[in-house]
């Protein structure tokens, strides 16, 4: 068992790693830190629970310490804000620790893996480049940003297999990927949001990186062009995208279907705790996939395709959803973790006093 | 005046239809009918009233009649379900009447005009072909899906100017859209629904239909590439589209801006009663339009376009949003029977006793 | 294992059965039914599952038969639709089967009983006088509505160790208690429907039954006034009420809380499958009971209490949350099962062929 | 016309006010102020319109101005949060301003009128003895909490007709309540919230102040048991509550009925401009009324009751609806100011320079 310290951890993404991680086999939370008005206060004074069931009851007289070193933890688990992300999680690499990050600060720097494991687990070869940065054998790995992540793991096996050479998404997002409090009530009841602060570049330049190749201790973007339309609809979780694609190859529709529905990488081969059976379900149902249906497949990391059928402008158009707390957020970054794990990249500290 | 019959009085279009004509200067409805069982009751006990405000006193006594001719009226809107329509306009057509249709029967019919009277009043030469139909001096003039009107309004003076050769539009449609009872609350409730039955394919074939070019006495159909994806959310009214164009000739973005802000057609120049001042307004807040705010534009007859951009796989992207029951239904159908009117297509019949 | 049949089987409270019936020790269902088109099809095709996860494949391919006996199985859990749930429910009582129903047709019948095992299981001595309709030796035994469930569990402690003179509930409920399809979501967005069809007449008469006492082989009503608002709210699951209650011997609030949380009766003594640790559970944050955070209490068999403080009007007041598919129907009406197999009431029959 | 200040002109009871008296016979914006970090920049840029409808043009260009004197008009609107109301709103009429406040802070004070003009405009006879706290001349005058005024009004005919003895309300209040941002939606998706800060007692309190009577210069509180249990519900606009009412003489139905329909008042009567025709309307719909169908009857000023019946446990019981912002706060506000102004309470000031 690590011991695990999360970063954030009141916080919307921050509730969630503590629900994963309640009963997992490797990883122990024995820190909470967060960057709020709750330091000092017991866990569960300072954090109104937001999750279905309960906080679990380990974490509630846990103190909410101050996001800096040292923390009681052989790594950490950050969903801290962007403004404050970059400072606090460099400072944890420099002092050896494991970063494990949800958050975009270093998500596009040359030397921090943008990591999906069943995707590009091969981009982890930038660790060691991290070295310089951080001498102590602390390193960043991070996820994608929570509709990347479903965008890249549908198209990773349409890119191996046919090349895509263009890709056009529209999202329809939850409001729980605003965070908390997050979107005001009386800005989504009846209506549509059709703007989210960055989010439509995050996922026109992310998506390049985590599908390019890794060569020469660095990543070759993939040369695809990516554009997103983004929208913040009334659905509490599951990010939904209707998507059009151009191959380089383009193969029939069964060929098509089967190279999603078949799609297996190194976490489903390596047996890791969060690994889904199937990344990926194609479902026939004319209307399918739905965020209340489908957001919890496979445990809420398995995303389901849809609506599979050839385009009248690009060359084939499909519907994906995933639950972006889940797969899009603390369930990465722990499959990450255990993957991460698996490598021997994730060492017992000596308990810090 | 003159009298007009509403075919599918009590659905959630043909309330708006009676919304929408309590005041008209030209129009007074005279008749209701519709299909259901309400049939013999007074309009005010078959009907629960489903918009906002009262039902209108005047219409409240009237009883709901079977939608056969003869009514007593001198034209009929219709938006009767698919399945009755076509036999149901076609016998009011035979019967003489002008028939505004709002339902799909006859929308793709060779000598139908497909109108919006703002983009393709030139296909109003059509009505001549259906003297052979239809000898009795009785015609159908139809208008888009509600979806379709919006896409065809914002890209005819795109292609007007630029010329248009593909379009992908990500719809995210409102529940009215669907009737009533329509969508069941619990399927939508903290949810999308990523299928409207045949909601694709009447916009990827109606739109080149309305862009199309009348000459010699035909539609030739535009020849852009059109695709469709289309999803239902939880908005009470207000039909959304993510939009992406490929244009022959690709214009700067602000040249782009002003060919759609200028927009201005025959509906302003002859100052019909419906006809919006502007029939296109473009936002530049970064979260506009948006269903709640900006639906009621020009009394739901303007559409709202924002978030125009250049596009990284097509040319450009913007959404669109329009009021789906006023601007892409009963709103439509009344525009189009104004124009009728001022091009001398509706005489008073005598009064049927 | 007996072998269970559905009645109902195809709509919301049916698919709970099936859900909840899926992993049983003591039921296995042998047997679905429906009134509706699906006779014939497999229920796979016959029903569109609108739950959480996926059908359980043990059941897909079981026809649909009609609602009559003899079905395959020991006994039947019945949510017919009210108007023919007297007539096929009495049939089955008369051919032997046990009948322990969800609907409102026999509620109220004098020997009948209203079963709550927490609150009156002395009412099934009322099962022997069912003998002289059903020489056959079936019965029927019900289960309220489902907001009256929540109510009579909450005041049974409260009316056994005070005595409850008066109650006034107003209630908040889910749409799924309007079945599939129930509610129109143009309907119920952005509203509130203060009308539920005999809902306030179901919990002014019922909550009497139940709390009555059963003596002379009969039931003698509680002696308590009852007044029910009832609305409906945009919740998919879980029903509120705010309750004020009058009791005879009015305690202190600390013991009136602990009567409530004490609270434990005999299906916990017998350790029932179904039966949940703590029926009632009372929580002191100021903002709870919530349907989203208290519906899956104790797998949705735990009534939530909160804001327990005195009134100025009666004597105490509270807000109550009970989960209204599951304690409200189909658990409450497995619960009656186990109750009464641990009774021997329940036998194993032939086979049918 | 008098000039008007807002204070909290950019929160969502001050875009009311905006709205309101846009296009006003007797008030005309002059000034806008605000507590936050507004102050400065011109209100179109302070502050996002969250109304349907634009923003009036007149006041894009105002400049937000620090809420203290001098502002330059002759009497100031006020819905300024709690914390910062007391100190303000006594400044402004320290400086001889009449404040028409929808703010709590002096609601409860002895010498202040808590005002609805229909119900208690006796009670103006204490601005006489605010001339010891202001012998400038200014003085205060409060509106009650959103939830009272529908509560007070429906109960002011009845409690002049039969004597309210006691009353019990059960309220479904709307997101708009909350004021901007407000309500989180993940909060309110999906669910229910029974707690309102402060709400409860605010009905509690107020509603003996309202109906109670003025006597030698003082008000006697009406002398009947209120109750009040309050829930935040997913609706935009338009509180309700279920009420139950013991009267001390107790009348029929129908005489009830005509008590609340044939209520009219010094409003009325003096036909003030945003006085409605009826400020009661009774409905015999089952279902009504409901928020969407009835916020805006009387242009958001006439109140709606339905579901009027007799009760089992107090002794009538009906289901009263109100817009929150027009007649519970904003709407109030400028009624009491008319009222004032007929009555020769309001001067031309000099103008500030």
């Amino acid at each position: 068992m690590y011991r695990v310290g999360i970063l954030g951890a009141t916080g919307m993404v921050g509730q969630r790693f503590i629900q994963l991680l309640a009963d997992h086999p490797q990883f122990e939370v024995t820190a909470v830190a967060a960057s709020d008005r709750s330091q000092g206060k017991a866990y569960g004074d300072a954090c109104t629970w937001r999750l279905g069931g309960e906080m679990p009851p380990s974490i509630r007289s846990m103190p909410v310490q101050p996001p800096a070193p040292p923390l009681d933890c052989d790594l950490v688990f950050s969903s801290l804000p962007g403004d404050i992300a970059r400072e606090t999680e460099g400072s944890f690499a420099a002092a050896g620790y494991p970063v494990i990050s949800n958050s975009s600060a270093f998500r596009m720097d040359e030397d921090v893996p943008l990591l999906i494991p069943e995707v590009n687990h091969q981009h982890l070869g930038l660790i060691e480049k991290q070295k310089r940065r951080y001498p102590s054998g602390g390193y960043i790995v991070t996820n994608p940003n929570c509709s990347t992540i479903m965008l890249a793991l549908a198209l990773a096996p349409l890119h191996a297999s046919f090349g895509v050479s263009a890709v056009a998404a529209t999202t329809l997002q939850a409001l729980s990927g605003a965070g908390y409090p997050g979107v005001a009530s009386l800005d989504i009841l009846d209506n549509v949001l059709p703007y989210i602060s960055s989010e439509e570049e995050k996922i026109e330049t992310e998506t390049t990186k985590i599908l390019g190749r890794f060569a020469d201790e660095r990543i070759e973007l993939a040369p695809m062009a990516v554009s997103a339309q983004c929208h913040r609809v009334n659905v509490s979780d599951g990010h939904m995208a209707a998507v059009r694609v151009k191959l380089a190859r383009k193969p029939d529709l069964k060929e098509l279907r089967a190279s999603l529905e078949l799609f297996r990488s190194l976490p489903q081969e390596l047996g890791l705790y969060s690994a889904p059976a199937a990344p990926i379900v194609v479902r026939d149902e004319q209307d399918r996939p739905q965020p209340k249906l489908d957001r919890d497949a496979g445990n809420g990391m398995t995303i389901t395709i849809g609506r599979l059928m050839p385009d009248t402008v690009l060359d084939y158009r499909f519907v994906v959803l995933s639950h972006n707390t889940i797969r899009g957020a603390a369930g990465a970054a722990i499959l990450n973790a255990e993957l991460l794990d698996r490598m021997g990249k994730i060492f017992h500290k000596i308990k810090s006093t």
